[in-house]
């Protein structure tokens, strides 16, 4: 089982420009891949990073089977290197734990989909040769449409934790309430919960 | 064990407002708790309703236990229920499944917590004579450090369906993409998706 984490490595996390400057979000960025990948060594499999450009030595201290660098849009670099037996898991699910991990890569058959909160696809795990990837747009149900097309059955990871991924302000109140990895530990140093309008949301220590 | 609804008669959803009128989510409202009944049914459990005012009897198809009226504000009203064996699961829980009521309803020691997204607890299962909820603010948070004051074992329910309570616009793109239920059905006709700024949400159809 190849385990893919595709990571952008120029420009990562620019929804979150309104609350954190280029460094940081490299560095939260960073935080949350080392999280994912030690989450899924945690479940028992070495993940390979698929990067958009090659990384330093240093940038996580996780043992991974490989590195590939793709510097192609991300459906275009996941379908390249899908093999008959891969999942993909986004570098950005900093609540990821190794029991959600292992309940997505409990699938055997077929195809495994983890939704992403607003339509994505957070984690896929795929046993069918014909399988590709689709991220764009509301990508699950694409997903589940693919699946049906090639005859594959689609079984749905019920997930909170894969669910999360952290794109947006609101999103770092899940990591700050949840997280227990580098990147929440990281968050914890600069924000703090807030409540406005009987909302939680995040503000600067 | 006593499985509880709470469910708000009047003015239901007002966050809503601004894509669902009065009557609206007031239909939508109560298609939601029929889903919400309806998956406690399929998991073997009868629910109690636990609501701010009477219901009507043509409220909701599904057989109860039985309809209990408090209308004193959500904290206070589900205290004043709380047996030492209780569940008490939100009636907005529009992508609610047998199968996730069921792994919630398995927490046969200490007390159970399935976060919602922002820092609420979307359903409880308590088996501590002495747990209390408080569902102000980052109720998650608090109800972790009630069992941790009160020395009850506390376990968390790392569902999606369970996550995802319906206050917001954004919310009914959940319900749209994974709902099956009648609330979903209910939605389906008078919405569908649309992709703005790279994101999925919702438009009138």
């Amino acid at each position: 089982m190849r385990v893919l984490v595709p990571y952008r490595v120029d420009e990562p996390k620019t929804r979150l420009a309104p609350v954190l400057d280029d460094e940081e979000r490299r560095e939260f960025s960073r935080l949350m891949l080392t999280d994912v990948l030690g989450a899924i060594r945690e479940a028992g499999y070495t993940p390979t990073v698929l990067s958009t450009a090659s990384l330093p030595d240093s940038t996580v201290p996780i043992p991974v089977e490989g590195y590939i660098v793709d510097d192609r849009p991300l459906t275009a670099a996941v379908n390249a290197h899908l093999e008959p037996e891969t999942a993909v898991v986004m570098a950005d699910l900093a609540l990821a734990t190794p029991a959600a991990i292992s309940e997505l890569l409990s699938v055997d058959d077929g195809v495994g989909l983890a939704p992403g909160r607003g339509g994505g696809t957070n984690a896929i795990v795929t046993h069918h040769p014909r399988f590709q990837v689709d991220y764009h747009g509301a990508s699950y149900r694409d997903h589940v449409t693919i699946c049906e097309q090639i005859g594959a059955d689609a079984r749905t990871i019920d997930s909170f934790c894969l669910s999360a991924d952290i794109d947006e302000p609101d999103d770092l109140t899940e990591v700050l309430l949840h997280g227990t990895g580098a990147a929440a530990d990281w968050l914890t140093e600069r924000f703090e919960l807030c409540a406005s309008n009987g909302r939680v949301g995040v503000e600067r220590l």
